[in-house]
C-alpha cells in the first residue's frame, strides 16, 4: 500500500535548503503572496492550503533532481500546468512542493516526415496548434480552454474537447513520453513509431493519471495533415428531448460529424448576450454540427444532418454563410464557460453517459435543478455523451457550497445510474474522488491502488488526487 | 517482485482433482493427444512443452473458479484464443493450465443506439465483423488473419491490421472490459461510455498485456456506421526505395488513405502464383492504396495518390475496375502469409519504425537477407511504418533455427536502431522477450515488472510471456 506522507514542518525547511544547495539554478518561490497564485485551479469552491513552495524548473534534469530530493525528504509533489483544470488536480497540498512546468514550454521538433511533434509540457494547447499549423499540420485534441490550458495538463487529465468525436482524445495522440518517476529517474516511453506493442501500455496508463504515477517532462504527439475547412450547421429545438432525439437520428443516418455540440437555453442566451450572434433565444436547445469532409462530401453530410434535425423536430436550422461566421460561432461555444461565469459562480461539471442515454441525462439534470432550486446551464460534447452542466451559484449565498455539494452528489449518482461517468474529460482530481469507488467498484479501485503503490511506493506524487484516502 | 512459480508435479494432480470436484461442469482435457493441439501457435520454430491440462470454460464464473484454484495451488495459467498468434503468447507452459476461450464465443449485445457491441472473447474477428455488419455497423480493427483470429487474442496483443492508419488499433476500440484478476476476482472496467477519465487507464494497460495482468472474459467494443465502399489503387515500382518515397509523397500531399500496404517482389510473385491476379511480376514493389471517403472525395484522393506514386517513380498504376476486383486484391494481400508458407517454413516478423524511416528499414532487410544468405519476403502496413519481413527457411535445413536466430537478431537491432520496435502488432510473447529491455531500456522494464508484481503477485498469469526472466 501507499504510505501516507506525514508532513513535518522542519522537514520542509531542510528540503528547501537542500534544493538551494543542490539545484541552485531552479527558481523557487516561497513568498506567501507568490504561493497564493499557485493554490487553486479553475474549480469553483476548492480552497486548498498554500504549498510549502513552488519550483519553476526549466529542464528535465532539474525536475528529476527535485523529485529525488522530495523522495529523500518525503515531501509531496504537485505537478502543475497552466492552472486551468476543473477537478482540482493541480491544487496545492499542505507542506508540498508544487512544480510548475510553465517554463518548460518549448516545441522541440516538428517532424513532418513522421507526422509528430516533440514538445515540452508547459506549452499552451493553442500555441502548439499554431506552431504546427505554420507547417501545414494539425494537432487534433481540442479542449474548449485551448487558449489557456497546457499540453501537460491535457496529458494529465486525458483531455478531450470539441473534435474527439472524429479525432479521439489526448491519449490517442500520444506516441512517446519522457517521464520522471517517483524515484526521480528519467524514463523514455515510446518514441515516434505509431504502432508499437512491445511490453505494457505504460503511456496510456500514465496519460490521465494526473501526475500521481509519474511526471511528464516531454511528449511526442501525433499530427495529421490539415483537414479541409469545416462546414457548420446550427439547429434550434423546442425541447432538450428533441435535440437528444436528433443526436440519435444523426447516428442512424450514418452522419459522422467532426463536431456535435449541444447548448441549452441558458447557455444560448448567455453566449448570445456576450457575442451578439443573433441566435434563437427562445429555443430550448441548439445543436452545432460540423463536418470537415472534403468538398461536396461536407455539404452532403450537413444536408443529411439538417434532415435528421428537422425530422426530430428542429424549429429552424442555419448553415454558416462562410468560414468567418463558422469560426465566430465555434469561438462563442468555446467561451461558453466564460459567459456562464458572468451569471454567478459557475461550477462546471463533466458527466458522461453512453451516447444513446443523453436524453435521460438531460432530464435528470432538469430534475436536479428543479429539486435543488438551482440554475444549471448545460452545454457539451453531446456526440460523445459528454455534458457539462454548469451549476450557477450566487456569489453572496453563504449556503452556496452546501447547495453545490447536494447538486453534484445528485448529478454524479444520476450519471453512474445511467451507466456513465462522473468525469468524461476533466479528471477525478480532488473534487470527485469520493465518487470513484461508487463508479468503478471496490475491486477496480483496489487494482488502481496496487498500480499506484507499485509506481509511487512512498506516495509522494500528487497525494490525495485521483484515489480517495484508503 | 513476482515470485517464480515452482512446478511441482504432484501439485498438478491435486489441482486437477480440485477442478473436477469444485468445477465439475468445466471440460478438462488431459489426454496427451488432445494437449498436443494446444501447445503451439502459428509462430514457426517454437516448440513449447505440452501443458498440464486444457480447460474449456463456458462462463466467466468458471474462469474465475479456475483462476482461484490455480492461485491456491500455484499453477501457471495460459489464456488462449484461436491459436493464430505470431509471438508465442498462447503457447503452453510446463505444468500449466491452458484456458481456451473458444467456447466463450457469443455476441452478447449489438447496441445500435450506443454504437457498441458486447462480446465474449472467443469469437473470431471476422465473425464479429459479420454479426455487426448484418446490423449496418462496422467493427474496424482488421488483422489480415481476420478469419482465423479471435477477439480475445486481438485484445491480448492489441492487434492492428490493414485499416489502423485511419481507424486505429484494437486498443482504440475498447470501451469496456470484464476481467478475471490473478486472485480470481471478476472486475468490470468501463462500460458503454465513450469518454471516461475516472481513475487510471486500466483498460489500455490490460489490452496488449497478453494475459499476463488479467484474463479478459468480455469486451465492449466501439462500432461505426458502415463506411462507403473502398476505391482501390495499385502502383508498381522499379525499386523498394521508390515505393518508400511514394509513401512520404502521399503524406506530403495530405492524402490519408484507409489502407496503405506494401508488397515486395517475392510477395507479389507468391501472391500472383496463388491467385492469378495479373500483377506486374517484374516490379520490385507494389503499393495498395485505398480510400473509403464518400463518393467523389475517394476518386480525388486516389488521383492525388496516383500523382504522388508516379512522381516517386512508379512504372505503372491500376485502379480496381469494381468492388469485386478490389475485394479480390485485398483478399490476396490478406492471404500473403499463406502464399509465403508455400515457399518453405515462413517466420513472419513484425518490426515497426517511424513512418519516414521505412526506406531505411527496407534497405536493412535487404542487407540482412544478403548477409545471411536467406530469402526474406516483405509486406506490411507501410503507412504505419509496420513491415512484416517473412524469413523463409528450407524445411529440411538442420541449421534453420540457428539461421533464423541470426536473422531476427539483426532485424530487431536494426529496427531499434531506427527508433522503432521489434513488434508493432503481434506482441512480445515469448519469441521477442529477450529484446524488450534492449528496446525499452532497463528503467521502463522495471516499471513494467512493478506493474506485473502489483496485479499478479504470485506470477501465475502467463509466466514467461512478455517480460524476460529477471
Amino acid at each position: 500500500m501507499v504510505q501516507p506522507v506525514v508532513i513535518d514542518q522542519s522537514a520542509g525547511g531542510a528540503f528547501l535548503r537542500a534544493i538551494g544547495a543542490i539545484l541552485p539554478g531552479v527558481t523557487l518561490l516561497t513568498d506567501p503572496l507568490d504561493l497564493e497564485a499557485y493554490r487553486r485551479d479553475e474549480t469553483a469552491y476548492l480552497e486548498p492550503p498554500p504549498p510549502l513552495a513552488v519550483a519553476l524548473p526549466t529542464t528535465t534534469a532539474e525536475v528529476a533532481g527535485l523529485v529525488r530530493l522530495a523522495a529523500e525528504h518525503r515531501i509531496p509533489i504537485v505537478p502543475r500546468g497552466a492552472g486551468s483544470g476543473l477537478s482540482g488536480g493541480a491544487t496545492s497540498v499542505a507542506g508540498g512542493l508544487t512544480i510548475s512546468f510553465m517554463r518548460m514550454n518549448r516545441v522541440l521538433e516538428i517532424d513532418r516526415a513522421n507526422l509528430v511533434v516533440v514538445t515540452q509540457p508547459g506549452i499552451l494547447n493553442a500555441a502548439l496548434k499554431r506552431a504546427v499549423a505554420a507547417e501545414g499540420l494539425f494537432y487534433a485534441p481540442d479542449p474548449a480552454s485551448t487558449e489557456i490550458c497546457s499540453i501537460g495538463g491535457n496529458l494529465g487529465t486525458n483531455a478531450g474537447g470539441l473534435c474527439c468525436l472524429k479525432y479521439g482524445v489526448t491519449r490517442d495522440a500520444v506516441v512517446g513520453l519522457e517521464v520522471v518517476t517517483a524515484a526521480g529517474e528519467i524514463v523514455r516511453l515510446g518514441g515516434k513509431t505509431t504502432k508499437d506493442v512491445a511490453g505494457y501500455g505504460l503511456i496510456p496508463l500514465i496519460v490521465g493519471s494526473q501526475g500521481t504515477l509519474a511526471l511528464i517532462t516531454e511528449a511526442t504527439l501525433r499530427l495529421r495533415p490539415t483537414p479541409p475547412p469545416k462546414a457548420t450547421l446550427l439547429a434550434f429545438f423546442p425541447s432538450l428531448i428533441a435535440a437528444g432525439d436528433a443526436v440519435s437520428a444523426l447516428a442512424a443516418a450514418g452522419v459522422e460529424p467532426c463536431t456535435l455540440e449541444l447548448l441549452d437555453r441558458t447557455t444560448i442566451r448567455a453566449v448570445d448576450d456576450d457575442h451578439n450572434l443573433g441566435l434563437d433565444r427562445d429555443a430550448a436547445a441548439m445543436l452545432m454540427i460540423e463536418s470537415d469532409l472534403p468538398g461536396a462530401a461536407a455539404t452532403r453530410a450537413l444536408e443529411l444532418a439538417e434532415a435528421a434535425c428537422l425530422g426530430a423536430g428542429a424549429a429552424s436550422t442555419i448553415v454558416a454563410a462562410d468560414q468567418a461566421e463558422a469560426d465566430m460561432l465555434r469561438q462563442a461555444r468555446r467561451l461558453a464557460f466564460n459567459s456562464m461565469e458572468r451569471l454567478g459562480v459557475a461550477r462546471m461539471e463533466d458527466v458522461g453517459v453512453p451516447r444513446g442515454r443523453v436524453p435521460e441525462l438531460l432530464a435528470e439534470i432538469e430534475r436536479i435543478a428543479a429539486e435543488q432550486g438551482l440554475l444549471i446551464a448545460t452545454f457539451g460534447h453531446v456526440g460523445d455523451g459528454n455534458l457539462h452542466p454548469n451549476i450557477i451559484l450566487d456569489r453572496e449565498d453563504p449556503d452556496g457550497e452546501a447547495k453545490l455539494g447536494r447538486a453534484t452528489d445528485a448529478l454524479y449518482r444520476a450519471a453512474i445510474a445511467l451507466g456513465g461517468t462522473v468525469t468524461a474529460e476533466h479528471g477525478i482530481g480532488v473534487s470527485r474522488r469520493d465518487y470513484l469507488e461508487l463508479q468503478r467498484g471496490s475491486r477496480a479501485l483496489a487494482m488502481m491502488r496496487a498500480v499506484k503503490a507499485a509506481l509511487d511506493p512512498l506516495g509522494i506524487l500528487n497525494p490525495g488526487k485521483v484515489l480517495p484516502d484508503a
